[in-house]
């Protein structure tokens, strides 16, 4: 079969690969339904992340049960499962109190934009639905896998609650269901920081109610105007890069709560300065198996519609164009098409 | 009067000061039963923190009330009254979720190692006992000022609870009160870090279950191995360097609480490090007024006794035997009378 891989900066090649096959009685393997392009994934796009090597890339997925393994019990062939990026047990001590993405097992899906895929720790990484989903559905459960568990997480870890006020710095398709999910868990006021006209028009969509297009000082300055002083009660950090880790620190009131979600790139934070800030401050890679039934079930109950954030679909093939409009800022999240 | 300078590195004087004088209406004086010197004030002593001018110490402090401005309502002459380090009007919005320690209208005490002080906001600032306390109250009720306050944030921002596993780093007076606090909050074990014989017998006597002498890597394989593994739900970093605090968050289970409480000096955190540990982190200069009456009633009620963190008591005047006492470890705490 062929899957993608990355060269080099900007060098993606979708090429002949080995096919998946059961390594471990624990495993599955699927047949991918859709898969996309991650923002994390345009980190070693652009060389800001090094890249050794010829290395797969993908881990967001859904699709069908092809194989499982003997060991397999809850998931069954022909099903439709919906798993996490952060392979996980479901079991041991860090999955029980919900932070799966640091199981103790833990592998990461890395050969997820390929046709097909091989899943380990199968019963504790996928979560079936109860019927096979229609072609409509698709795109928002797969926006589960990641990127809306990841918006998801950022809302909790910021303790987004029902009248919060909340900020979220960043535009990408996880800041954009940050707004999401803080509209789902009640936020009063939810500001999007946004200089970009289409994303603004879909964080209005998903519960936007006011839209900052300022940044750095300017952008701390407005918030705290919007704020009566105050600051917001929890801040979500969608970006992952020094300035915006500041920004979010000082949008925030003391005791409140920062969260942030994407891989810190080349941040150091000064200690004294977040003493004296006086916020909360937790993050991470996202444990969205933790979430995954509760946002399986949002999904096919119409609740939500995440899948909005896919604004391009491509045919898997074109996979190279797909990292191309993304780098580009000319696509949100671009949906590929096994 | 006589009040507490210090000059330069090492170079603590008590000498001729001018007497405190009412400034605002809302301002108190105050007569010292007792004050003390803080492991805080040994960073400009050891010239961590650069002393530019000569500049007056000491910001722990109860006594009795001397002096009222006229818009002063709850504090009357003759009260004995125990405050914070922090000066707060106890009703901005900061104060009223708990951060008094980031008032709007925030003042820092400063010339509390003396017979004498100002109280700005008194109001906010003080809380008064309902009768006058007995001296053998006294060490104790000093502590609540801050030593105990900061130990009661550390585990409080910690998320101490019921029947957790809590890690103290640091066997200072603010350290030996955090394994004090987390026994209060009902914490089932309780490991100290200290490899100071008086200091593990406190930490003993106020309810650490363990103690650990190792340091750096070999701390955190200690910590582990009487954890199965998993690392700490609680860690108590009350240090203020760059190792402990990275030792805090290596100590701590995936989804646990770091509480940082000393001002960090030269501490840069490594954002990458921080996301995968996947610890909360929260912190800052304790809010001591939101404590102070719940501290208040569990010292004269007898239900603890903090003041033991005192181990040599001086006359006033002899402050700067005390601050050497300190800085060389041959004091935990040291106890000023006026």
């Amino acid at each position: 079969m062929q899957g993608t891989m990355i060269y080099r900066l900007r060098d993606i090649r979708f090429e002949d690969v080995p096919e998946p096959k059961i390594e471990k009685p624990t495993d599955a393997i699927i047949r991918l339904a859709v898969t996309c392009v991650c923002g994390s994934d345009l980190w070693p796009y652009r060389g800001i992340q090094a890249v050794e090597t010829p290395t797969p890339m993908g881990h967001e997925y859904c699709g069908y049960v092809e194989e499982v393994g003997h060991a397999v019990k809850s998931v069954k062939l022909g099903q439709f499962v919906v798993g996490s990026f952060a392979m996980s047990d479901n079991s041991c001590p860090h999955c029980r109190v919900g932070y799966q993405s640091s199981c103790q097992q833990r592998e990461w899906v890395s050969r997820a934009q390929a046709p097909f895929m091989r899943v380990a720790l199968a019963d504790g990484t996928l979560v079936a639905t109860p019927d096979l989903p229609s072609k409509e559905m698709l795109p928002s459960l797969l926006a589960a896998s990641d990127v809306l568990g990841t918006g998801w997480f950022a809302a909790d870890a910021a303790n987004v609650k029902q009248g919060s006020t909340v900020v979220v710095v960043g535009d990408g398709a996880v800041g954009l269901l940050g707004v999401l999910s803080a509209k789902q868990m009640g936020a009063q006021r939810i500001i999007a920081m946004s200089r970009h006209p289409a994303r603004q028009k879909l964080a209005k969509e998903f519960g936007a109610t006011d839209i900052v297009t300022q940044r750095g000082d300017d952008g701390v300055t407005r918030i705290k105007d919007l704020t009566e002083g105050i600051g917001a009660d929890s801040v979500l950090e969608c970006v992952g890069t020094q300035e915006s880790m500041m920004q979010a620190i000082r949008c925030t009131r003391p005791g409140g709560f920062v969260s942030y979600v994407g891989v810190p790139h080349g941040v150091e934070l000064d200690s004294e300065q977040l003493f004296f800030s006086h916020v909360h401050l937790h993050g991470g890679p996202a444990p969205v198996r933790r979430y995954l039934p509760e946002l399986i079930g949002l999904v096919l109950d119409g609740k939500i519609n995440p899948g909005k954030v896919f604004d391009l679909t491509l045919p898997l093939a074109q996979v190279a164009e797909g990292y191309r409009a993304m780098d580009e800022r000319k696509a949100i999240k671009v949906l590929l098409q096994p």
